[in-house]
Formats: C-alpha cells, sequence, structure tokens
C-alpha cells in the first residue's frame, strides 16, 4: 500500500455493476482497500463479482430489485462489515434518500453529502445557485402571465428565444420564435398546445441557443473547501441526449473561455459545498458564451479521457477524498496534455441503437499505444437485458486531436465482437464525418444528420 | 492519414508473427500504409494473420520454414507488391544476409543497413567500434599468451578479474579470480576446461563486474545523420540471460550517469552508421560504471516502457525514418516523466519456465487507467509449440515507481488465463521481492533466488 493510501475507510462496497465496478474495483485495490461487490441474480457470471475480495446477491435480475433495492444493499453493507459505499453512475448515485440513509448509519457514502444531491438533483434549486454563484444562466423568465409580459421579456433577453411549456421536458412543447410578430402570434398556440399535450397551459421564455455544444468541467473537492477543476471535456456526439462519444480537450472552445468555464465551474461547487469528484454541465453557443446547465455529483462514464490528458486518477481521488485526505493536487498542477477521445461500444444495432443483449461468442478488444479499454465484458459472457447496453469503453490517446483521431479508427476496426451488434460501425462513420473532424460539431450532429430526428 | 504518414513506402509485409507483428500492424496503419501479414501453417488461427489487410502463408510450421525461410519470404513480397518489410524482433530481423538481399531488390528493410547489422552482430567488431567512438567496454585482453601476460592484462585491469574460454560462450568456461596466487594457479585449470569443453585452450582476461545490471539506451537515428536516446531501460530481471521484467527509467541509475550512457549510445549509433531504431546494451556495475556489450539494431520486446514514459511511439518513428522522413523530435524534447514496467506473460511453468503450449480456455486482460497490453492472443486460440513462449505484454505506467508497482500487483491479479500456465505468478512474487523493490537488484536475482542457479 502507498502512502497515499486509504486510511479511515477500508472495506468499501459497490452499490453499481458493469465496467464502472470494475473501475472501482481497481482504484480500491490499488489504494489497499477491500472491495466488495453486489450483484443481481442475472449478475451471477459478471466479471464485477469474480473480481472483487467478496461478492454478495441482493436480489433478482430487474434492477428495481436488486442494484435500486435499499434495503437490500444495506444488509449486504451489514453483512460485509463495509465502511463505506461507491455508487458509481446510475442506479443509486444520486438518491439522497440513499445517501442520507447511508449518513445516518455512519457508512460513508462516496460522494457529495445527501443534501447537496438534493439541492443540485432540484433544477430551480441549481439555476438560483449558479445565479448566486455568478455563473452564467440561460436567460429565462418564470412563467409568464400574458403577451406584454412575454414581449417585455423577450425583448429583454433577445431574440431569437424559445417558448417552452412549464410543464414539458425532453424537448416537447417548445417554439423558436425570432421576433416580436412571431411572438405574439404564436404564444396563444404554444399556451393551446401546452394545455393540450401536459394539462397545464403555462409556458415560459428562454433565450434560444443556436448550434449548441455540450461542454463539461470535471471537478475535485476535498472536505476542507480546496475545489480545483481537471478541465474539460465536450460531449456534443449525442443521440437523443445520451452521449456517445466524448473528447478532452472540447476542439471548439479557447483556453481563454476553457479557463473561465473551470473557474465557474469551481465557484459553483464551493458555492453549494460540493465534496468528492463531479462535473458542471454547460451549454456553450457559437460565441463561445457558456451557460450552466446542471451538476452531476458522481463519477461520469467518460472521466477516462480526463485521465488520459491530465494523468489524474479520478476515482482514486474521489474515494482518497472520502477516506477525509487532503486534495494535494493544486490548480496550477493540472494540465490538459495532448488529446483523448472515447467511444461507447453499446451491444446496440450502430443504426437504430436498439439494445442487442445476448452472448459474447468472439471477442477480441483493441490495445497497444495510447490505447485504454474500460470494460466487464470477456468471450462467452452473456450480456443481460434488464440494463444499460455500455459494454466496454475505448479510450485513445494522442498527442494531438489528428492523432487521437487516426488511433481511434485502427483501435476501432480492431475491435473484434461477435453475436452481438455493437456501435462499431456508428463511432466509425462519425469519424469520417467532416462536421466531427473540424470539431465544430453540435448536439444536433447525430439526431440530425444520421438520425433523421429535429426537436 | 496525418501529415506524418509515409509517403515512399506504402505497402509493408510484417516478416513476423504475434503481438509484435500486431504492433507493426497498428503502427503501419496509423501511418496510412498497408500491412501484409506472412504466417505458417500453425498460425493459421493467429490474429495477425486476420487483422492485417492481406495475409500469405509462407510454409510449414517449424520456423525454418516459415518465419526463417528467406525464398518463401522473398515470393510473398513479391506477389503482394509489398515495397518494404518490418522484421520485427528475432527470426530474421538481426539477418545481414536477409537484409542485403532487399537492399539489392530494392524492397526497404525497416532497420539499419545489412552492413551495420553484420558490424554489429560481431562482437570484437562491436567492441573495437565502441572503444572508437569513446563508449567505455569491460577492460579485457585478447587470449593470453602465458602466465606472464595474464598477470601482467590482470595487473592492469585490477583484480578480480574473469577467465573466460575464448570459444567459450552463455557463462560456460569462467572463472573469477581476486589476485595473483589465483590467478598463478587457476590459468592451466581453466585452460586445460577449455580444450576439453571447447577444443581450444586459449582463454582471455576480462574485468569481473560485480553484481552488474543490465541496462540499456533506446536510440532512434534517421538517414540524415540525426541520434537521439529515449532513456534508459532496466532489463535486469533475468532468467538466464533471457529478460523477464523491464522497466524505465532505471530505479538505480542517477541522472548523470543515464544522460552519460545516453550519449554514450548516441556516439556508438553514429559511430556505426546506424539508422532507425536500436538499442544499446550496457552492464552496470555498482558503482555506475558502465560498459558497452551490444547494439541491437531493431525494436525490442520491452519498447512499451520507453514509450509509456516518454510518450514516444517508437515503432512508428521506425518506419517513418525508413520512409526516408528527417527525426523532428529534438534531444531536448525527451523526458522520461513517471515510471513504466513491463511484464513478459509467457505460456510457461511459473516455477521451471518449462513452456506449456496448448488452448487459450478462458481469458480476461487487465484494463483502466495506466494500463497497457499488446497481445496477440484470444479465448479460444490454441499456442502453437513452435515459436517463443511470449503471449503478452503488460505495461503499466505510474506517476512514480511505487504506483507503477501497486498498478502492476492490480493489473497482474485481474489477468484471467486458463488452458495454458502462464509466468504471472512468477511476476507476482517477484513484486514481492525487496530486492526488486529496493530497485538494486542485479541480473543474478532471479537465476540466485529463485532457481538456485549460479555461474
Amino acid at each position: 500500500m502507498t502512502e497515499n493510501g486509504i486510511k479511515n475507510i477500508k472495506r468499501i462496497l459497490i452499490a453499481n455493476r458493469g465496467e464502472i465496478a470494475i473501475r472501482a474495483i481497481r482504484a480500491i485495490r490499488e489504494l489497499g482497500g477491500e472491495s466488495i461487490a453486489i450483484y443481481s441474480e442475472a449478475d451471477i457470471n459478471s466479471l464485477h463479482k469474480d473480481l472483487a475480495d467478496i461478492s454478495i446477491c441482493v436480489g433478482k435480475s430487474p434492477a428495481n430489485q436488486s442494484y435500486l433495492n435499499i434495503p437490500s444493499i444495506l444488509s449486504a453493507i451489514e453483512v460485509s462489515y463495509a465502511d463505506a459505499v461507491y455508487p458509481g453512475y446510475g442506479f443509486l448515485a444520486e438518491n439522497p434518500h440513499f445517501a442520507s440513509i447511508c449518513e445516518k448509519s455512519n457508512i460513508k457514502f462516496i460522494g457529495p453529502k445527501s443534501e447537496t444531491i438534493r439541492l443540485t438533483g432540484d433544477k430551480a434549486a441549481a439555476r438560483k445557485a449558479a445565479e448566486e454563484a455568478g455563473v452564467p444562466i440561460i436567460p429565462g423568465s418564470p412563467p409568464v402571465e400574458n403577451l406584454k409580459d412575454a414581449l417585455e421579456i423577450a425583448s429583454d433577453i433577445g431574440y431569437p428565444v424559445l417558448i417552452k411549456a412549464a410543464a414539458g421536458g425532453g424537448g416537447r412543447g417548445m417554439r423558436v420564435v425570432h421576433n416580436e410578430q412571431e411572438l405574439t402570434r404564436l404564444l396563444p398556440v404554444a399556451q393551446r398546445e401546452a394545455e393540450a399535450n401536459f394539462g397545464d397551459p403555462r409556458v415560459y421564455i428562454e433565450k434560444f441557443i443556436k448550434n449548441p455544444k455540450h461542454i463539461e468541467i470535471q471537478i475535485l473537492a476535498d472536505e476542507y473547501g480546496n475545489v480545483i477543476y481537471l478541465g474539460d471535456r465536450e460531449c456534443s456526439i449525442q443521440r437523443r441526449h445520451q452521449k456517445l462519444i466524448e473528447e478532452s480537450p472540447s476542439p471548439f472552445i479557447n483556453d481563454k473561455v476553457r479557463k473561465e468555464m473551470g473557474e465557474a465551474a469551481v465557484r459553483f461547487a464551493k458555492h453549494v459545498g460540493f465534496t468528492g469528484a463531479g462535473t458542471v454541465e454547460f451549454i456553450v453557443d457559437e460565441d463561445m458564451n457558456f451557460y450552466f446547465i446542471e451538476m452531476n455529483g458522481r463519477i461520469q462514464v467518460e472521466h477516462p479521457v480526463t485521465e488520459m490528458v491530465t494523468g489524474i486518477d479520478i476515482v482514486s481521488w474521489q474515494i482518497r477524498i472520502a477516506d477525509g485526505q487532503e486534495l494535494t493536487l493544486k490548480q496550477e498542477d493540472v494540465k490538459q496534455k495532448g488529446h483523448a477521445i472515447e467511444f461507447r461500444i453499446n451491444a446496440e444495432d450502430p443504426d437504430t441503437f436498439t439494445p442487442n443483449p445476448g452472448k459474447i461468442e468472439r471477442l477480441y478488444l483493441p490495445g497497444g499505444f495510447g490505447v485504454r479499454v474500460d470494460t466487464h465484458i470477456y468471450q462467452g459472457y452473456t450480456i443481460p437485458p434488464y440494463y444499460d447496453s455500455l459494454i466496454a469503453k475505448i479510450i485513445v490517446y494522442g498527442k494531438d486531436r489528428e492523432e487521437a483521431v487516426i488511433r481511434a479508427k485502427r483501435a476501432l476496426n480492431e475491435l473484434i465482437v461477435e453475436g452481438v451488434k455493437t456501435t462499431k460501425d456508428f463511432h466509425l462513420k462519425i469519424l469520417g464525418d467532416p462536421e466531427f473532424l473540424s470539431g465544430r460539431y453540435t448536439t444536433q450532429l447525430v439526431d440530425r444528420k444520421y438520425l433523421g430526428i429535429t426537436e
């Protein structure tokens, strides 16, 4: 064990499965701790179960009877004498109720305090906190009362604006409006539609962000008020808001904006009393203005691209922070060097993205210079149909983006998965897409160009 | 293809198999070239054959009928219109005859000129070249004529000295002598033994290096006289002169000596007109004096540790140099950052090192932060008995040696190979060995402590 090993928490139960459970086992082992895996009946042949020091079955295959089953997980904590819980992403990772139970039971939840999870999980509260912290938010209004209000607000914000149903979500019930005339004409239409669709006629006005990009900042914050950012990640290659490819650094923003975003993210994290590893997500417009979307107080699928360019082991730090250690990394020690891109290999049809669980009949994973693979699959493994379809992350590193792209093609072409369909061919298509290659792609690229979806 | 892609050579035949063939395919692909694999009948299910753009069977399973079969390989070059040959290591990699045929046939041999291979392959000529280049060699004599000569030479060199059979090799027929009395007594004994064992009574006197370490310098040299060194590799974990674990940088020498060794290696490479990627090997004594052993003008198994700490793709540069490109890297651009260790996973009994070919019934390779794997095996693959037993290289990176060692334990423990025995458990033993951990181990560690062999 190293001098940086963990001292206060020693037995860590991983309340997750798949590649992120293995990622946690790796970090725990390197820190000198013991790892306790939980698994559902469907995961009896899962590798996270075999690689952990101990493993405990927590219930039936559907997640709500196992990985989301809090009483069962608490029992597993009790029988294994775990003193901490690593939640990963998804499942209970952002469940304030679970975090709060852990706090009360004197089990260290490896993440922020339950009250912080609650705050950042509440869109309105998070938006207010961002405003208080001096972090730009998308200019917008409370629900408008009448046309006069709407016109005034729109004029303040500046056209184009969006009319959004207050009760809507996921892009439904939105209209872009370019001037007063359009607003006058469309407001009553939008109100009627909102009433019809959501049973609530209220709408609000928000600035319309043209050609938006999703760029996020990785944060580390210890329990003593030290907060740093580990640079940015560009995550605009998305299908219906699901990220598919992520890179660091963003090929779009410049270093001045990168620094401003980093500092804004740190301000936000400090303002909400955040501790652990988290991500502040922003929308960035075509003029590099950035606006806060939300903060995720957990590890993210795409964290390895940051690890590749900074050389910092984020999961290890996340656990060390929960162990009560002080963040010895200083902001000036953090450098993004070279370029990294992550490809999510999902067991899905590469054209329709329909999940395609099943048995992996043949497998060869890429390797060699500048290639990292995080996966829980092996040849002969049967992907169960109950959980998300991510089966491997292929992360490539190059001294610059051009080299990373070339290496990515090489690595993806090397990947052999037989028995289930994967998103490999989708990724290869994107790697040949001029918009992607230009680095100026937006969150709409995939939906618009490859799926014919417009919002 | 990148601006650094290859321009003059485009179709590269890889005259090798296994992991190094795949390593070459990766580099060729990233450079925008085409790869042509050759394979023997035993390698019909080998992955290097499947991953290459084209593959050609060159003969029966024994290497002398396929991978060493020059006429057959020349035919493969001809039918595939290859314009270059990548030799890898072993097989024809240091065969001046093969290199010379390639030169005459206007096929680019990706390595030094045949005359350089001939020179560096001749121990006496290489020793002379080192002396001329001002590179320290182990003080020694030509074969001694009589006792008076021997005493004079030993007195010049300084005791202890070795008496070595001129016709001997591999440590056989050597005797350590600590003073004049011992030399007087043992010289005739050694001469009689040499006569008995090798049919040649001649012996010579050489300085005895106590507690020797094997440390080598990686060189890159282009065709325009630019030569740089990429730091050192410590390769003293050997079993009977076969390397098992290598690391960069050496934990033993200091930066001053590292630099002196690097500069000496560059002098040697320049002196012999070396081009390509090569390694100058040294013996280092307990006082950090270093002595030239030999130069290998080819890629070495352990090259990835250098790639990990320098970020420089050695195989890619090797090919670019053969393409006629100028070495744009300058010596001052080369930094060894962090620490890397490579473990050779051989299909061998971890106690006796007896080869153990056979079918791989189950396989999981380690991954994640700081882990690189270079391998050609997959689950279901049958390791043929004809070639060397290296089945995978696991290379770990840490910000320092301590972290690399911790990560190595984690990664090796993750490795699952069922169906054949591997050296995994041997490596785990070494990772717990205090001498290894101290960084002051010598080339005798494994033989003495784990195999009971003394020379």
